[in-house]
């Protein structure tokens, strides 16, 4: 078991490279009161769709990016430019998360250059989806989103604990597929007030929102919830 | 960037490892006509739904265990406990995936102990919910199946190439969620030709298989499938 040793050992070493890092991100920006907003969860849990009904319906005067993170393709960086939007794609060939590196580097690419630059106001990331390490992996937001959609099912919080240890607010996503029911009963039993339970019980300051981008559940008060936010961080940095 | 460069190298020394080691464990399950099979797939897949299915359905007179990969809980173990079946929990304590290490440690506890011990005929490895890392860590099976279920969408293998090319076999799951549509159209648009065209273009060689654990769909090809690779496996031992 020995190689299983050195990979923690390395992987501690590496992760405060990254803390450090992900820190100086997060202050620097929290300076310029430009708020950063990292979007975790499973491949299929709806990251895009609701990143997309965000930025349609945040308030005017607003300007926001996205940080794409993917393995090999543009796919959800396309939709975010169709959607009239600049996107940053970051392809990590395999990677399994985005960190703070990753971050930085698009961020530079949005003209965050020098400590002044403020080309945006918000800046969307939208993580590999991976409800493991991402939510091992801080990127520099100061606020992290865990996503969690109904067909994955509501054991999640047991079965990946970390993600919602670590997520600032959870966003339980396509709760319309409440409304099917087949031969064989509802499309998806999920236990929405257990998982909120088992969500508080492993990180009691969690936010949680329940969404559906089909019917437009929560929507509003999602959206109103980030741009309240943003204006705490520019009330913070004086702005 | 050095930081980056360095989990690389890292990475590519215990991946070498890791290589050399699950080559033996796959060589000394072959040379016993002993079949294990990796099931991987994002959480929520229906990897768990569909092992339940298999192990119901298999012929009379396979020996079959489960080795259960999870970050801290022994929900899916107990499922398969439940159900009447041997079950091993590895509770990785965070980590994204199982390695071979960790399963030679599962075969052990399953009994696999001498060269020629073979204590079940058939051992399936249920790796973490994770899409990225489980599909590049090889843990010695003899096959590695890839769950792809409607609701993640039918961008997958582009998003996530490097799983659709190392699988042997896609299962693409909860078909039944074709079935349902709502005021806004299907519940969830997937394109399964596109689907099963992408993932030959990655992977000419990949077995396809369309299941649905709630209408029966595939379940039984899917499982004489498995029967027939362990009847292979055993004749090419000389059992």
């Amino acid at each position: 078991m020995s190689g299983t040793t050195r990979i923690i050992d390395v992987g501690e070493t590496l992760f405060d490279d990254n803390e450090r890092r992900a820190e100086a991100l997060r202050v620097g920006l929290s300076a310029r009161g430009v708020l950063m907003v990292d979007l975790m969860g499973s491949p299929g849990s709806g990251k895009t769709s609701l990143l997309l009904e965000t930025l349609r319906r945040l308030p005017a005067g607003i300007r926001a990016a996205v940080i794409e993170g993917d393995l090999d393709s543009t796919v959800d960086a396309d939709a975010v430019q169709d959607a009239g939007w600049d996107a940053v794609q970051i392809r990590t060939g395999g990677y399994c998360h985005l960190d703070a590196a990753m971050v930085a580097a698009g961020l530079e690419k949005l003209g965050f250059r020098g400590p002044a630059d403020r080309p945006y106001d918000l800046v969307f990331v939208e993580n590999i989806g991976n409800l493991v390490c991402t939510g091992q992996s801080d990127v520099g937001a100061q606020l992290r989103v865990a996503h969690l959609s109904r067909p994955e099912g509501d054991d999640k919080p047991a079965k990946y604990p970390v993600m919602f240890r670590n997520a600032h607010v959870l966003a339980l996503t396509k709760s319309d597929y409440d409304a099917f029911a087949g031969p064989g009963g509802p499309l998806t039993p999920f236990d929405a007030d257990a998982v909120r339970a088992r969500s508080r019980f492993l990180n009691p300051e969690i936010r949680i929102f329940q969404t559906s981008c089909r019917t437009g559940e929560g929507l509003d008060e999602w959206t109103a919830f980030i741009a309240e936010r943003l204006r705490s961080c520019r009330r913070d940095a004086g702005r």
